[in-house]
């Protein structure tokens, strides 16, 4: 099998060097060329385009930040779409809206190649560590050819049958990672403004019912300053307008998802790039 | 030292039972007498009114529903101000606003008594295990006496110094708390719209960086439609409502606080006496 | 001129008849036949299907309900599209996404045929009334050509060059009509907790600066449990839909918004088909 | 009868002028004794304190900005409660709290004194025409004799009976307008975010049947950017905060006024002393 790899930001170079390491030689695209400075082997062939990588390879993974940078990959000239043939595997890792990933399916399917959804769960460090959790949707057959290479990437895989249903259950997921953290980013701002110690009240949510390892990383980082991108903010946002376009279509009554969506709108001015946590400057300023 | 004991409900008798366990005698007033029958051991001696159980007892603990009840107890006819006096002791382990407890601390040093407010956080099983958390301000020498007491109760104790900063650290728990819950139940929602397996979703949920035990009995809870009253419906309201004065009164932007606040209303007419967890309900009726 | 007219809603049957009365010969469909019996003269012919109405007929006008009923009278077996040749004029009185019209106005121009978006401002009455206010976008000479039409149905008409323009300004126009409602309605809910006199409250809305002729009508249809559809319900909440989502796109940060739609949302279940000032009822329900 | 007015803010001082231009003779307080040149005629004595205004009235008028500033001046050394005795009548006309009404009835009663709450509806401009809604509540008598004065002030009065219900009703009325103003700013600031001309928006807005004299007002000053005070900001955030107290204490459902009270608390570090339709601002920074 030969395999593409293509994006080469936060996610994508650190899933790459996990396959690369693994000794999978890798073909590989990234609108900037310099990322290949970050990979762990020079066990890869760097091309100038999409369709370059799909013509070389069996199997082609997508890892990019949204639908536009998708499509910008895939449907061009010299996108992936002009270099599919029959019996190639596409595998889009980035998290996308349903109705672009029906949409992409779609186009490769017309290409007579095979098409996975495989959004993941986890940011920078899971992804670094292999401790990715991968949400797989679409033909049996494909998954069942790229699942070992999943398992090199992931401590845990859900298969969801069909298309979207991953893409689903990822929106879904980070819906509630989304108000989770919000919840958060809330209660260290009223508790700034009665004036308590945060760092007290940090212990005591990281003993009880809810205590869980975002709050214990983001509150530590909240408190420190220490806004570095793991899971960039407007990620987060974008993944939270998925949700609310979904909750829209299928008329689930969602208020607090409609709101923190609202609020992580209102930051993306001052915050995009940095880390999601960031909510909690935008909460004050 | 005599302990007095006020409030048998979910949380109070499971309290009370820990220190009859442990060999202390208690002096129990309670408004329905019928409830000491659900006591571990008759090492106690019921009251008929608060006032006695203050005038036989040196430390008086009180575990009632809000400001109303507490209030009742205290300051009516026959309440516990009348049996107070110099030296004596009272702990109110209720949650209630952070202005009423200022108040009942005004009220009981008027009769040269002591305050402790001494909010818990967990609800029944770890009440009934004695792992509860309990956040406790008021007067230091008080607080050195009671906490041999507080240590058959809980798992850990945070002293606060100075009234009301432990309410506010419970408010601020239950607020996170609450807005962590509904996030959960609107994810839930979601995913029953687009038709997604919600035991999937669960296990996803509790796979990930914000897995949390709440998450895992709640969310177990229910997919099998069990809504028995671990933390009541209406006492997490109550809290949400705490949590929006103090936002109010300090000027904290709190959006998702508000809006899940005004959720938890929204479905008081039906589901007040059952467990929190059913927002869940409260979204889709 | 020959002149179609396909949707006989509440607000179609008030327009066709408008036009009707004027002498004008109207080409008819809709999806059930009965509804003619509406009609103020017997100047029209029905047929059977859209296509016909478009083969017989040089200027088309719709009215229907949402992009579902469009895409269905448009776009399918004997649809609208069938029908259309070189130099036929579409016009779309129906309140549709802005993506929708973007849309019907490709699936039109390749037909070789014009198209204009022209949502309308008004409800029944106003429709009744020939006061309705049409907001126009689309090709400038078909516009010039219709215009003569429009002026039968309105008491003002906006051109606004290209579509989306008109589709956009309707959705703004129905975002802020949408939140005002709901700003009544929540008036109204916590002055009957409060105990108020609600005719008061409304005398005194109907005398200060915001006081407005929707305030005055549908305050004493709450008021006597009239809630005959003048602009339903389901519409309200789509239109709202459609604004929340437009918000999500361009990234505007639309609170209010986000919460009234929710809001509407949690009542479609029970209110879609009965006015939109049951909201009211929405919000205590 | 001898006539005490405290407080020569924007509207009192407005209300102060009414009075001395119908030959008035007041007796006068303010914190600061500078505001005197801006009254209108010089048939006033100013007084270094409450007390001595209110040894030499009859009937004290207070317009002041919120609860602090009222207790304040009636309950401080050689503040107003000092100055009261058997017959006089006090008649606040500062929006208040609710709970805060009440108690400075008791606080007057005490003395022996009457008690009004009137709070007024409209701002700066009606305020100077005389054409202000005064809405009052408390001792019937009282009201009669006080009328003759509100009728210099007023196009309108409004008697509510009982303690609170003015203050109430003042609530009521400015919950709707705050988010009735929201819903302007809203769709200005989408319409923008949409490239349409914000003045043609307004002039659609205008047309409609939720026109209203505050949309044409605010709407036209927020176009030409003019932020003088008419009613200030905080003020507006302010009573949508005892909006806000009150739907929790009557658990009212009112998701829009909680989140459009979130908003204007956002913005209060901004745009607190300018005029509230500054909330078109807050959505954008």
């Amino acid at each position: 099998m030969k395999v593409g790899f293509i994006g080469l930001g936060i996610m994508g170079s650190a899933m790459a060097n996990n396959l690369l390491k693994d000794g999978i030689k890798l073909n590989i695209y990234n609108r900037s060329k310099q990322k290949i400075n970050e990979l762990a082997t020079d066990n890869f062939e760097f091309f100038d385009n999409p369709k370059l990588v799909a013509q070389n390879s069996d199997i082609i993974f997508l890892m990019l930040s949204n639908d536009e940078a998708c499509e910008n990959v895939v449907n061009s000239k010299n996108g992936l779409l002009e270099g599919l043939e029959n019996g190639k595997i596409v595998v889009n890792f980035s998290t996308v809206s349903a109705s672009y990933s029906q949409n992409l399916y779609d186009k490769v399917k017309n290409k007579n190649a095979l098409f996975l959804e495989a959004p993941v769960v986890g940011s920078k460090i899971p992804a670094q560590n292999a401790q990715l959790i991968i949400l797989c949707a679409g033909d049996k057959k494909a998954y069942e050819t790229v699942n070992p290479y999943f398992k090199k990437l992931s401590k845990r895989v859900f298969y969801l049958d069909n298309i979207p249903n991953a893409s689903y259950l990822k929106i879904v997921n980070n819906q509630v990672m989304g108000i989770t953290m919000q919840a958060l980013a809330e209660g260290l701002q009223l508790a700034k403004k009665l004036n308590l110690d945060l760092n007290v009240v940090l212990d005591l949510l990281n003993s009880g019912a809810f205590a869980n390892s975002m709050f214990e990383l983001k509150g530590k980082n909240i408190l420190s300053n220490n806004y570095e991108a793991h899971f960039p903010y407007e990620h987060m946002q974008k993944d939270l307008g998925f949700a609310v376009k979904l909750a829209e279509d299928k008329k689930a009554f969602c208020p607090a998802l409609s709101i923190v969506n609202e609020t992580y709108k209102k930051g993306l001015a001052n915050y995009s790039k940095i880390d999601m946590c960031a909510i909690y400057e935008a909460l004050n300023s």
